[in-house]
């Protein structure tokens, strides 16, 4: 399995919006939930997808993408506008979940099991590091990762970097998955 | 310089539309337009990215975005939305051109002063190939190359693949980005 974490700063917690550029730049969401989760005409089915939301009114909420159950999607914006409404407003949507945990109960519940990474420039080069198995990837948002958080997340897992140049959290993202893809098909 | 060009089978050729997705999936040529161009809070100055218009009215049409003149830009879909509309209805924004050259027409000048790749699973694997200065990569959209412009394309280039698996078009933009930042910090 493959796991990532986006932490969102703003991302509005309740469906009150008519706009995800407005519900706190969950288009930004958006554009990360199809980096993890999507090829061509295809599903990732082994990739979850975890975003913490912290904007208003009711921060934290943890929202879960998993793609082994993930049905009835397809990657355009409005679908998904569609679909973040919805489980934000209790409806059901496969592959889809909504609970209240925070971010520091959910990296925790996680280190027994996963391989903890916290994507940041300034970490050690990938290129360098040993992923480990289900390796769950810890993202910040365009305004970046809270300190507080990024020091919660390293209690458990590695900073590590791509590059030593900003990426947006959804290109880090393909990233990710193309070099998993490459070492799993060697 | 970096260039990318997408060919787009049903992108719109004029500004009556309302949604990008409707408009023949310029929701997609969006995505790609984000992944050539954009670092966090930055702009890639050294890529161009090429748009090719096949759908309705008036096709073909050449969409040009020259990174190193683009301005007044974000990252999200409202705002490319309304960049798309300006120029498709022949308003001036800096760095953002169009025009009626083919895509023959463009490929064939391009094919002195630059390398020229498709991309395609079937390829060559990339990390095989010595990528030549001024690199120009082909892609298709989510339908894919016509054959026709594939076999047009490659009379001047060469045959590469990031992978055994189809990948979305933005993805691959931002794995070449990734991998051409790479070798250029070595």
């Amino acid at each position: 399995m493959r796991e990532f974490a986006l932490y969102s700063r703003k991302g509005r917690t309740d469906s009150r919006f008519t706009s995800l550029r407005e519900a706190g730049r969950l288009d930004v969401v958006h554009e990360c939930i199809v980096a993890s989760l999507f090829l061509s005409h295809g599903i990732r089915r082994n990739v979850v997808f975890h975003i913490l939301l912290s904007g208003p009114p009711m921060p934290p909420l943890h929202l879960k993408i998993d793609g082994a159950t993930l049905r009835n999607v397809r990657t355009d914006q409005e679908t998904w506008k569609v679909i973040l409404k919805n489980v934000l407003s209790g409806k059901f949507h496969p592959g889809v979940s909504v609970d209240k945990i925070s971010f520091e109960a959910l990296l925790k519940a996680k280190a027994d099991e996963a391989s903890i990474y916290v994507l940041e420039e300034g970490g050690k080069d990938i290129f360098k590091v040993a992923i480990g198995e289900n390796p769950f990837f810890v993202l910040g948002d365009h305004i970046g990762l809270p300190k507080k958080v990024e020091g919660y997340a390293l209690r458990y897992g590695e900073k590590i970097s791509l590059i030593k140049q900003p990426y947006l959290a959804a290109s880090c993202i393909n990233i990710l998955n193309y070099l998993l893809d490459r070492k799993a098909a060697i």
